[in-house]
């Protein structure tokens, strides 16, 4: 058994050498330069944040699991210096193909990093269970797969340009959750998915990143930017109110639980993130925010107790409460404001193109859940053939099987 | 007694609840939408930073207590995100009077996320004594005597716009001065207030961020940018030097004290407060600087004798030195500066202008400072009556009083 | 014995007033106002990510060793607040001598928190083993004298005025290896320069900021700024992908070493300091980014075991191969670069203008390299004589010996 464990630690480096071998020699054939691209100043430091927001943000809001904290910013950060390689080269392909064109410049870089959320959070759903060649191909995998899914929801369901990337949440989430159900599930005795008071108040140190710069990920590609950050500020400021309210009414004895806290103050950004722009009122962004934290926080109740046992779902770090219901609720929004919007802006009945619509709406956000759905199911069980080395559920959860301590063996 | 810890703790959700319904019927009714108003995407960076100084900063800034890290970061984030809200209202409300009125966008958030930072810092003088309805209730009543305050000076003492949010420091310091005076004290033997290495390095982490954003919060309102910059980087440079200078003469052995380095390090920002804009000279910033450090590592020493026991007053994080004292000396230099500048300026003898401009400045600063303290200690009083259930003193600083921990109950 | 310690202790904060007392005095007889200069307000932002960078990036990522960490980010604090006074203090007497003028702006601040990188990495070469005292005179003397080998580079050898900073990488890491090899060695037994978990989650921490801010480094002064971030971006990219697979294919097992990733994932930034504007190519970026973490992680291979050994240099968090070895590389670079650029756009063979070319960038390049190490082992000498008062061995990286713990003594 060693030494089954050790050639698959073995075949990490090659992976990625053969990764890096092939976005370099498609760089050098094919990267345009960027010395032609119009650069705006003004971009630039939301294009940071929403860097800092995915690579720092994200990486410190894994790391709740008290013997996976290295793993947990660790792996988050290769997966995105990965995957955004691996991003831009899809829209470089795609462009040869003379399918879209948008240059190559920080624009497309945020682009890329945007678009990496969607790994992140799928991440988060197999945290501590899967090993890095399997993150890698899953994380490749799905990210050629959003791209594809992006590209339906552009051409054929008219989905605007700066609301693509925003199905990342739903897609990854849900993606996430199909590729966990295929993982073995861990023993119910096994403590190393727990958290430590140490471990949460770094997750706390990410959440409070996440929170901060997420008006800066929803206004980012928006055109009506101020209107973007006002709403989302609103709506997360609401939401941690919610979850601050919700946590003590959920608990026992009525304290607060930071599990809580993490999961609900982010889920109004999440909501937000489909009609950030479009909301006229504040009022409406505050009552999606305080929607978004409810549901996340009594999804987590139901989910964990009525839904995930049966169907044998373990979602370590909770994606499907804290990025996807959240953001079904933000599709189910969308539909509503704007049919809502067109009927009173209108005044008419002209129920066909309403109807038409409604079905475009409805179609892209049907056609993102189960393309992330089926392909995630299919990914999953491709990730669990021998060839890959899946971990023995006695290993889950451990920095110490992929990271070599310095000195003395205790975990976080 | 269980029963009556329990039953506050029920009372949090609903009293958020509460304010919660208000905030949005509030915006259902009135809120503008924020369409309109002039974005300048060169206020968003530094609105961030404001942002993150006193989300994070702050948060991490408080948690020097060994067993209050959930908490200090916690109830900060809760004030904040409520606070902005209710500030948010009250502005709302104002303009609704026809008493002032500027619209909705970006620079309104700027403004109720600085007014905030009195909240804090009052917050911080009763850390790990209040509990969260306490808390909330404090932060309301202030948010509102603040606001009214501001007015007054606003409207019969001629500040300046861009001024009346510096005074946040000040009233919120002696707003929380008096308010923890009713406080009951804690026993002398108590060890929960001190802080541990780790403790210290999320504060150390907290302390760096907010001294880096600082010129970024002088600079925000200011006509001036470019000077407002220069004077806060050089005053907080300045003082941070001169806080391991007078660290190491002033404590045994010559060591340094990371608690001297916290609040003495950001002296310099808190006294250029004022004065940031019209300093034209560096070298006034840099002395200003100095004296800021200076008086609050001397003030931390003879309050911490003198003049804290016989007051009673148990001043936990120090806001007292770290914000009052800088505070008030950058009142007198603004004063100062001004009148000298005045003098030098016109080569007059208009005594009876002069005299009145003074009456005005100092006006300003006695009202600020008085508002502060008398309302402080009525909120004092009112916060400890039996229906808010103020915490025993045997449960102070303790985030198991407050927070579910996971699985084992050892502190942070 | 323990007056002696006691004595040099009780030097430092006399030295920080005299220091202090010069910065001011000087300030006040000829620091120009900044009123009158034109303020970029894009520029902020980008002035706030370095001082980020420098003040925390660097502070936390020195975090490593267990029993250090309130002595790594506090003495890196001091050193850059000593330091920037110092660095404007000697532009502007550059500026009365007429040499070169450049007002005092946030511009020039941010040049002198550029120039602190190379005390920074200096400081870190000797991280645990100078006193407070000794680090002071060091930074003092290396940025007067980084500064002179700046002018000398700039007047006589044709470097280009936003390049002159990149040198620091260079001269930093360079002048604090000869500095540490004059300092005497510490037991092979001792354990105090090892990491815990937790340390170097710390430090993770604040390589991740580094990482995010490199962009804005590179590119602050760059003229054409995008192309100076999307080269930085790749090539950090790269590095860190090539990071992780060489860090499992050197070490035992596979394994991942987290002190691989700190220092290979920022190599590709300091490859790319000098040729981050001019690459066209973004796949050149990238390579070069590949081999500054090959030759990082080799390098601290062979380093640590064949050449640090035989010269008793004890490089406590690996400056060479973090800074050096990669900063040689991108010098390198730039000279191959530039040739090739020339050669096939004039398609000449005018070799006399090229050898001259080349014999100004390698002048240059030895010119900054030897003066480093000349004036790094006189410092070093300097440094090691009985006034400073050396630590004795035994004391070597203990945050006891300088700070006040608040009660317990347990470490980091």
């Amino acid at each position: 058994m060693p030494s089954r464990y050790l050639s698959f630690r073995c075949s990490v480096p090659w992976l990625l050498l053969l990764l890096q071998a092939l976005f370099l020699s498609r760089a050098f054939f094919a990267f345009p330069g960027a010395d032609d691209i119009y650069f705006s100043s003004e971009f630039y430091p939301v294009f940071q944040d929403v860097n800092h927001m995915v690579i720092f943000g994200f990486g410190f809001f894994l790391m709740v699991l008290r013997r996976y904290g290295y793993s947990s910013t660790g792996f988050n950060f290769l997966l995105i210096v990965l995957g955004v390689q691996c991003s831009v080269l899809v829209d470089d392909l795609l462009a040869v193909l003379d399918i879209q064109y948008s240059g190559f410049g920080v624009e497309s870089l945020a682009r890329a990093v945007m678009s990496m959320t969607a790994v992140v959070i799928s991440a988060g759903a197999v945290l501590g269970k899967a090993n890095p060649v399997q993150l890698i191909v899953m994380s490749l995998v799905e990210l050629i797969i959003f791209h594809g899914s992006r590209y339906i929801n552009s051409t054929y369901l008219q989905v605007p340009e700066p609301l693509l990337l925003m199905h990342g949440y739903l897609f990854g989430a849900y993606f996430g959750l199909a590729v966990t159900s295929r993982f073995p599930e861990h023993p119910p005795g096994l403590d190393k998915h727990r958290s430590t008071p140490k471990s949460e108040l770094f997750s706390v140190l990410g959440t409070v990143f996440v929170w901060v710069f997420w008006p800066s990920f929803n206004s980012i590609l928006a055109e009506t930017k101020q209107q973007a950050v006002l709403s989302t500020y609103l709506a997360l400021a609401v939401s941690a109110v919610a979850a601050f309210m919700l946590s003590a009414l959920t608990s026992k004895d009525g304290k607060f639980r930071m599990a809580h806290i993490h999961s609900a103050v982010l889920a109004g950004g999440v909501t937000l993130s489909y009609t950030a722009e479009i909301i006229q009122y504040p009022w409406i962004a505050m009552i999606l925010g305080l929607l978004g934290s409810v549901i996340s926080i009594l999804g987590s109740h139901c989910l964990q107790r009525c839904f995930n046992p049966p169907l044998k779902l373990q979602d370590t770090s909770g994606v499907h409460f804290t990025f996807g219901l959240p953001a079904v609720l933000g599709a189910v929004a969308t539909v509503v404001l704007q049919v809502v919007e067109k009927v009173i802006a209108e005044h008419q009945s002209d129920l066909s193109s309403l109807g038409y619509f409604i079905f475009l709406e409805v179609g892209a956000f049907c056609q993102t859940i189960s393309t992330a759905l089926i392909t995630g199911l299919i990914t999953g069980l491709i990730l669990n053939i021998k060839l890959l080395k899946a971990v023995h559920v006695s290993k889950y959860f451990d920095d110490q099987f992929y990271w070599e301590f310095p000195h003395l063996s205790v975990g976080f």
